[in-house]
């Protein structure tokens, strides 16, 4: 058995809290309310490389997440995807999107300039976001 | 009770076949095996939208089309998404995405120029996705 680990890629971006399947990451990219998702599972990079009862808690914990982030910050649209072309342990986007934002209407990934946080507003934002995620699904 | 109506904008894509909750069409550019699932609810825009019994059968659905994508094709790394910003009626990508691809390792919404498939040639590949994706989930 290979041991769970962040891919460092990932790890760069703030912890919010665990969840009993997924790690919850919030994007290093101020532009965007962004979510990552990760199965603490190792060597895992498509979502049917899980088994059938993680495919499920996988499902239900980016569902509730998108639910809760789309709720908190009434967006025009979610966008949920799991792409892992550069990254290729399995992780969930989790993304609130709103008309005019800085790729509306096309896709986030690699669209200008990521804006990283500044290390006190990122505590903020990630106790405010731990706080719309709530408890536990 | 509204009609389940598909959008015309998603309706322009060859149809494959009909699962117990989605329409399966295929994206009509020829750079990609790109299916299109789209649930057969009416006003539905995001996932949680769905009843918890149709977000399970999205989700079998989606995950059945591309794993059964992913063996016959052996990609690099298959993609899924449901964003939806220009096209708000739930839908789920799942792209097979290969190494030197016309877009990799970016995602492929936005990029370049569609190059549709010539109607013999989508005849036969609508045949055989068809057969790649096998009996209903």
């Amino acid at each position: 058995m290979t041991k769970f680990e962040l891919d460092p890629r990932l790890a760069a971006n703030p912890h919010i809290l665990d969840w009993p399947l997924c790690s919850v990451l919030l994007e290093n990219d101020a532009r965007f309310p962004w979510l990552i998702l990760v199965p603490r599972q190792a060597s895992v990079s498509e979502i049917f490389d899980l088994s059938v009862k993680d495919r499920a808690q996988l499902y239900l914990e980016v569902t509730t997440a998108a639910e809760r982030l789309s709720t908190a910050m009434n967006p025009t649209k979610m966008n949920v995807a799991m792409l892992g072309n550069m990254v290729s342990q399995l992780h969930a986007h989790v993304i609130a999107r709103f008309e005019g934002d800085a790729a509306w209407p096309g896709p986030v990934w690699g669209v200008g300039t990521r804006q990283s946080y500044e290390a006190r507003i990122a505590i903020d934002r990630v106790a405010e976001i731990a706080n719309v995620l709530g408890p536990k699904p």
